[in-house]
């Protein structure tokens, strides 16, 4: 509790570009004023977030975080539970969606183990944060107890604290865990104060009659636990997960470093609204990139105030669709750094 | 007449994966079915136009195409003619947008003179296709003759023809003119059949008098020169510009080499719909990447059915956004080809 509640202290409020600098900047570039739109925006937050014009990306690490979850029992997914280890394997292998894009961008993966349902063997790279071995099933009692919620939100915060050291320029926060989209759906409904049906989607791909008995069981998780809307870690540890834990563990540990956070998904997204109820102020550090086809993800992006970079109708998670966000803010960045200037290219302005 | 004749008798219709085999490989791939969405849709675009599911990018060319517009002079735009020749001194040099936004992605900017009102000095790698100085005052009569509507479109072919011997597997379209989104909503009004206020914007920054100013002068040029919707080369002389026709041509000889296209904004999507007109099938090798800020570009879009990638209110053109569209073709691949499948990874399929 003690890293958690330091962590949270010494989380700054930012300020996009206060003295107009950036602004001003882009104005001096060859290009009709604001015509490079969201890529602009991009820039300014990221360069604001990082307290310098001359920000630029170097290291960028997405973290999938990887745990199981015991109301996987009930049927709410379409794949059996032993695909969230067989995963793991496959990220750490680099056959997965998320080693191609992240390659793509030159990012690192880091692959987490908040809690899978069964020990892996010692692999090279995997990161070994385990909280438990899996969650228990939340429709018949809390996930995990309050203090393995801490637990897993300090595991995302210690992983800042070790990453930051071989530098961290921007992260993406993505998951892994058969299930994980039942405790997400759940936790937007009781933070949002939100119906479970407007909140509830297919996850991996279920049908009609699967979905139902889904919302059954988050219902009934809900009332069974009775989370408290206004304490955060109730809410994670009653109908929450270990990796979800996690990922809010990372956008504080990120924003006490001032380090912007790319959101993914709606598991990602789940975790994050954790941490903004936690703290406020992280929502200054955290950018979305795509909104999901999971149902409620639009409703969680709202709640952050954010309006997503693109609609691509993504639903894998893994970090996946942060890495193409973490492409846009480099690119902005490059437009601000790299252009000329209507002085320096000898265009005139506009009349 | 014979190029653009012979061009478009050779345009192929495509059948998008007739046989099923790319959805099948995605089937095959360890991730819940359809999860990667529109960038799925885009890896099977792509190898349908190239007829084979081991289809890859290697050489990417971004055609930047130059020209004046007589109509300038009726002060439609907020920046002054000589801008396009400074811009194109900008591109020949690296320092404008599209250089550092084609770098990012390893694309060749091909700078292309369609007829720029000035003789520009011989610069290194400027590709001189002029048809004429600039065009003539729509408003007062026709921009161009047919002939220079006919040569536009085949300096357009001409260059796919002259670019594919050193390699073009896509390409995307892209444009530099003072005061052509004037000619582009004019056809757009035209082709469409629509109120020129609905299809006229700010382009590069007017204000609400100069819009208004804007919208009459186009509602002129259309009255005075009675453009023939049913004949787009009629359109393109009477209300069209050089390097709108030069678009023209690189739509239709890509296709005619199944090339896949990449689209960039409102005057990039003028030029497509000139060439959509003269021939359909043209349709089947244009991706959309973004959907411009410019008032209009929503409905060019609905005209050629094309469904945008992003919304990041870009309105600069010069093939900008056609980077970023090209960079998710080549991801949409890369999961296609790269991605371990379920047997390989040992990753349990559906329950």
């Amino acid at each position: 509790m003690k890293l958690l509640k330091e962590t949270i202290q010494h989380i700054e409020e930012i300020l996009i570009d206060p003295e107009g600098v950036i602004k001003t900047q882009f104005e001096k570039l060859a290009i009709p004023g604001g015509s490079l739109g969201r890529l602009e925006e991009l820039a300014t937050i990221y360069a604001s977030i990082r307290g310098s014009i001359h920000s630029t990306i170097k290291h960028k690490k997405i973290f999938t975080m990887a745990g199981d979850h015991g109301v996987a029992e009930e049927g709410v997914s379409a794949f059996p539970q032993v695909v969230t280890i067989q995963m793991v394997r496959n990220f750490i292998e680099g056959g997965a969606a998320i080693n191609v894009l992240a390659h793509r961008i030159g990012a690192e993966v880091i692959v987490v183990d908040c809690g899978v349902a069964s020990n892996l063997e010692m692999l090279p790279s995997l990161r070994i944060k385990k909280v438990g071995a899996g969650t228990k099933n939340m429709a018949v009692g809390p996930a995990m107890s309050r203090e393995e919620a801490i637990r897993s939100i300090e595991l995302g915060i210690e992983l800042i604290e070790e990453e930051r050291r071989s530098g961290l320029d921007i992260i993406g926060a993505g998951d892994m865990g058969i299930a994980n989209t039942t405790p997400s759906s759940a936790i937007l409904a009781v933070l949002g104060k939100l119906d479970v049906e407007s909140v509830t989607g297919r996850g991996t791909g279920l049908h009609e009659k699967a979905l139902r008995k889904k919302i059954h069981i988050i219902k009934k998780a809900i009332a069974v636990n009775q989370p408290d809307p206004h304490d955060p870690i109730d809410v994670l540890s009653k109908v929450g997960g270990y990796e979800i834990g996690g990922i809010a563990g990372l956008c504080l540990g990120a924003s006490r470093y001032r380090i912007p956070v790319v959101l993914d998904g709606f598991i990602s997204t789940a975790g994050a609204l954790i941490a903004h109820a936690l703290e406020p102020k992280v929502s200054n550090y955290l950018i979305a990139s795509h909104v999901s086809a999971e149902k409620g993800h639009r409703c969680m992006l709202q709640l952050l105030n954010k309006i997503p970079l693109f609609d691509l109708h993504l639903r894998l998670g893994e970090g996946t669709g942060a890495t193409l966000g973490i492409s846009l803010v480099e690119t902005g960045l490059d437009l601000l750094n790299k252009m000329a200037t209507f002085v320096k290219a000898q265009v005139s302005e506009p009349l």
